[in-house]
């Protein structure tokens, strides 16, 4: 099998973060790029997170590019203040890293994304974390690229819980339910990662100590951002007992379906005013025999949090 | 092992009829009283549809009992138009049957209930398919059949598709989302049978020609009872191409779970006035380990539809 390749699609953010380091320490995956989207942060504050945490990592041959600035029906975007109170506003929980020595690629994102698919075809796996702005619009300029990507595992949605942002709507969605739509509705093999696993998918304390014992710059640092999420979870979420895996979960997930059990249904993105940003089956298309969504309900979350550690702890070692 | 025995809780209700059917037709359980509730037409009316389609059927011995005559946090119950439409004003499509010659029993459904718990115990299978007020009006007087009873499948609720009566909320978990919620939060062990899979098992007038040309009173006036609804999904929902078998698929699923797919999840019915009646995860319990409610997402519905097929023929075929 020819080693499959992986493109993140990230607002960079804490689980962002711990998104690029599962990519980075997976033994079965080529990351060959990273595309920048608002939602955590703004975007040019994505890319530059991205790249301090890639270099952190000991990686400087990812590239990094620009995605969009804003959602697909808005010409400007600020960032919610529960997401800068989520990850700071820094981004990766105030937590100062070196000024990246690289720069974003002048290429934008969603041109990488469609070269991406005509070279790579089935191996590439596309992960989204953020909102799906990027991808919809790749996908608007090159309608075939949806027949040529393997997958897109993204992270995103709620099915059978409530949202985050509202009772219906979780974060990435809420960004730009019409992408995110337009994505559902493609053609595109789709594996939905939403609220339903990773909040059942936690990191606590007891985990970023033994970073910390590692007594490396990564391990330290990381253990630092961690812990500013953790902390805020203790506010925002104190039912949870830790932070949600959410943005690393995709990526573990894109790369070993098995964590996961799934239902396949035909699901839309509501951009009603009322139920903005849903994601929910269509009921006239529920015996429709090709449904355009896996959607993750269940997770295997010991065997993947032992699989997270194990990777991090080996590349925390090195760095 | 001793032979099941079953309640159902209706309110009478054309597809509620069919689920009289179904569990009169069905070999491998004792249908032991049928308990009424308000919502698909008021309670006597649905008591005495339920005397009727049994007499229409041949079964003079099973006792139907009045339940409650509205929710438990109101006072009076009118019946939804779009209900009237759906099963007709009289309940059973406009179609005429003959007075029953028996009455309902003297003590109450929600006393037959709390009585057939202490007698048949594990044995017992009860099947709402209207509120669940009786239900819930039960547990508080009798707390302890919530660890006596078998099993409760239940027709109501939407998880992953969006309910009936506005975006969230399926009409029988509508009408008295407070007594679901107490119903759900109870030791009971909880299948919900709901517009997930209910949606995606369709009855069309190919069956109910087959009725028809049995030449027999039953036949014939269960083919005009059903092709009424037939006809109204035909304006309300013409893009199912036949009609759904809400109420009778719920009786089928309990007496084998076989027929549908799961998901164990705790979840909560919310009576915000923003969400109220939507059936959903509580994500402050998805790691709990004793998930309190069993969500039917997928159904067999080729297996479920062919069985249903025979049953019915087979029972037509005597009355």
């Amino acid at each position: 099998m020819a080693t499959r390749k992986m493109i993140l699609d990230l607002d960079t953010g804490i689980d962002d973060a711990m998104a690029i380091a599962y990519a980075v320490a997976a033994p079965d995956v080529d990351l060959i790029g990273i595309v920048s989207s608002y939602g955590n942060v703004l975007t040019p504050l994505s890319a530059q997170n991205s790249l301090k945490i890639l270099e952190l990592l000991g990686q400087q041959d990812v590239p990094v590019f620009l995605g969009e600035s804003h959602s697909s029906t808005t010409t400007h975007f600020e960032v919610m203040p529960i997401s800068a109170q989520i990850h700071g506003k820094n981004g990766i929980g105030e937590v100062s890293l070196p000024t990246a020595k690289r720069q974003p690629e002048t290429k934008s994102g969603v041109d990488f994304l469609i070269e991406s698919a005509h070279t790579y075809g089935k191996d590439l796996i596309v992960v989204p974390t953020g909102p799906l702005t990027n991808l919809a619009k790749a996908l608007k300029q090159a309608p075939e690229i949806q027949n040529e990507i393997g997958n897109v595992t993204l992270m995103g949605g709620a099915l059978t819980v409530p949202g985050n942002v509202s009772p219906v709507a979780e974060a990435n969605i809420n960004q730009d339910p019409t992408a995110a739509d337009q994505v559902f509705e493609s053609n595109l093999n789709i594996t939905m990662v939403g609220l339903d696993v990773t909040l059942r998918t936690l990191l606590t304390k007891n985990e970023t100590a033994q970073w910390r014992k590692l007594n490396t710059v990564a391990g330290e640092k990381f253990a630092d951002i961690v812990d500013y999420y953790i902390d805020v979870y203790k506010i925002t979420s104190p039912h949870l007992h830790g932070c949600a895996l959410h943005d690393p979960l995709a990526v573990g997930v894109a790369l070993d379906p098995s964590l996961v059990s799934t239902l396949d249904i035909n699901m839309f993105v509501d951009t009603t005013k009322e139920m903005w940003g849903r994601t929910i089956g269509d009921p006239a298309r529920l015996t429709d025999q090709h449904p355009n969504v896996s959607v993750a309900l269940t997770v295997n979350q010991d065997t993947y949090l032992k699989r997270f550690m194990t990777y991090f702890s080996e590349l925390f070692s090195q760095n």
